[in-house]
């Protein structure tokens, strides 16, 4: 057995909630392990938090300060890791730990969909490393992965089920016909939401996370404002009974897209909206709070990560594999590979997005209906695919599939659709994802 | 758009087989995009090949040597991708060009698998890269997560479908419910098996590929010899019709597991060997040329990682992935995070080793019977699970599924059943694996 030969490395914790009680912990527990991989003993030489007087339960009350500030300027602090979360003062520490020289660990994944082009600068001019593993679908190694294994390749479509909060309302309703708002409040007695679920059942959490894999993927900037988002609200029972019946499952993915324009030129797409998929599809069977993220590329085709998005200890498991990985760059004097944003593409309005949709009306039972309906869609280059029709007593329901079309096209076919007298009511409308 | 700023890096490319044709046209085709990821242009200056005679469409005849020294020796090569397999000469090569301080790519599972931690010295050692993510299941991004990203959590076990060709054989088995022999002459026809399948169908491939997985999970060198391995020449028709009865599917799997003793002490157990597992688990439905690999960790939970297993394009995907990483490195002038190798666990034997079994027994159709055999298991340990007879004419079989057991015990109660008189045959016998 090697001994580790580097001198200690010393490691500020910012943040002592789930995540960052559950680091620490591992770090005290394991620290022989850790030490023999890293290269060195990592050192816990203090814990920032905002009430220093509070019980935390196995952790030394000598570690813990409210000075963060303080903190990170130690001269015997080498490695940062921020698990509090948010803008401020998340990125000033940060921005203090990298130009200081200091390795940064962070799984702030609202801080990088805003302002992560500007951390990764100040990593770069201060020769230093920015970690973010935990930010993405929790313990699931994604970041590393586009961001060193597939970058000798050209991603062109990652699509994620990245948030564990909505895939287990969608679950939920699909398992108990249930309606959307009374599954969150089942949702939110079991710890699966938060009192205010907005960031999770509006899609910024899961608009965050597409805007960190989309940057990685494409080389470009994409920041959380270049996302479309549309959350989960909106989903209705109806919803959910037509997935069935037509051999699908709804889910709320994150998908980004590199768009080749007829002018050669490229653009991206990122997007965040509850959508239909076939059953028989990957993500499909990803259920609970579990997170998936499937990227097709050119060269190395269809590959998938699937694992635990969630919790403290899978979050603490990437936040320390980072610890781990940029210690070991420490101690080989130099730093990791860090991402390469070196486009400036632009991003596709959401109108000029291509997809699928799946369109349910409810119409008047009479000769003609269909044939009005069908020459809307028509005008606006909507094409049918499939179509059902189902009676019911007076009024009939029109399921319709649509090729691929562009957003704009369907967005003007409905509004047309809806001033049709027979037409009493667009009863479902959808994305359809997936092959 | 940032240019790449740093000074050109010389690449040698050892190999020009299906792979290195595809990494030279793609280090050609896509040289800009991957200087600006790299940060400097990576510049393609010669391939070593046996005969440089040979037709080689759109790659310059001018970078063609048979001298391979000679070009690793080259003062203007920093970068050395070896995509030639087999033992000898590629060792020969790689250590030169470590020793030497250029940064090394492999895709060479055989020469990990023997002498991984030789050339993990050597890398470390000069203090230069040694990157092979291309050598364990082809552009499914493994090594890197098991590498780095995991490396501060406790990995327990990993179960992969790592062969392509195997996988293949036992999909069509199941299928066309045909024979292995004839499913592999088919495998033939179709290239999807080589004209001497030995490496693959007997394991050595899996096995190779074990090694190194197990290498990386527990932090102790496991080689080949380590495995243990059965290939699939023995699966039967009638095993995968059993399979099939029970709700199950046959794969050929590659298991590494970390075993906690009584003591306090921990085992490595490495195997690869067809197995039953059930139709739900998500191995199970990994078919045709595609692999994947699922990991159980303390702190993260459950992982897989899915993608193309083997080929031209996708093996490139993963060569030029980690080509970009270790130029980064370089130009970052330090090295890569590399493996550490810190224990030396002892191997459990795979008599010790503790698995699921079913058992298949064709029997005279008499009364007494079950209850001989049933006495036969519990002499040794082994407790059924479940029990299931099916009625010939004349005989009867018993179909048994076990709990957890010994292989050991497993084996001593086949040989002792198979010596009672009323037992003709035990026509199936295969592991069963998941939950």
């Amino acid at each position: 057995m090697n001994e580790p030969v580097g001198r200690p490395l010393g490691v500020a914790l910012l943040g002592c909630g789930v995540v960052g009680a559950e680091v620490a912990r591992q770090l005290l527990e394991h620290a022989d392990d850790l030490a023999a991989r890293a290269g060195a003993p990592l050192r816990l030489v203090g814990i920032a938090v905002r009430r220093a007087d509070r019980e935390r339960p196995g952790l030394p009350a000598e570690l813990f300060t409210t000075d963060a500030t303080g903190l990170i300027a130690r001269a015997d602090v080498d490695l940062v890791i921020e698990v509090v979360g948010g803008i401020e003062p998340a990125r000033t520490w940060i921005l203090q730990a990298l130009t200081s020289g200091k390795s940064v660990v962070t799984a702030n994944k609202a801080l990088l969909a805003e302002d992560g082009p500007a951390l990764v600068a100040a990593a770069d001019g201060h020769r230093t490393d920015l970690y973010y593993e935990a930010a993405v679908a929790g313990a699931i190694p994604i970041i590393r992965p586009m961001r060193d294994s597939l970058v000798g390749d050209q991603v062109t479509r990652v699509m994620g089920i990245v948030n564990g909060t909505t895939n287990f309302i969608l679950d939920k309703m699909h398992t108990a016909g249930a309606g959307f708002a009374e599954t969150l409040s089942e949702a939110q007695a079991l710890g699966y939401a938060e009192a205010d679920p907005t960031a999770d059942v509006e899609g910024y959490d899961a608009a965050a996370k597409a805007a960190i894999l989309a940057t990685l993927a494409f080389h470009s900037r994409v920041t959380l404002d270049d996302v479309y988002r549309e959350g989960i609200t909106d989903v209705s029972r109806a919803d959910i009974a037509a997935a069935e019946s037509l051999g699908m499952v709804v889910k709320m993915l994150a998908i980004c897209e590199l768009e080749e324009q007829p002018d050669g030129g490229r653009r991206i797409s990122a997007r965040v909206h509850p959508a239909m998929l076939p059953a028989h599809h990957p993500l499909a069977s990803v259920g609970g709070a579990f997170n998936a993220v499937f990227v097709e590329t050119q060269a190395a085709g269809q590959l998938m990560f699937y694992g635990q998005g969630a919790g403290g200890a899978p979050t603490a498991s990437a936040v320390l594999g980072d610890l781990v990985t940029v210690a070991r760059h420490r101690l080989a004097g130099g730093r990791g590979s860090a991402s390469s944003v070196y486009q400036d593409l632009p991003i596709a309005p959401i109108g000029d997005v291509i997809t699928r949709f799946h369109i349910a009306l409810e119409v008047e039972d009479t000769v003609g209906v269909l044939a009005k309906v069908a020459t809307v869609l028509a005008a606006h280059n909507v094409s049918i695919m499939t179509m059902r029709q189902e009676d019911a007593s007076g009024t009939a329901r029109l399921v319709l599939g649509t090729h691929t079309a562009r957003n704009a096209d369907v967005e003007a076919t409905v509004d047309e659709l809806v001033a049709i007298p027979e037409v009493y009511e667009v009863s479902s409308l959808m994305r359809v994802e997936g092959r």
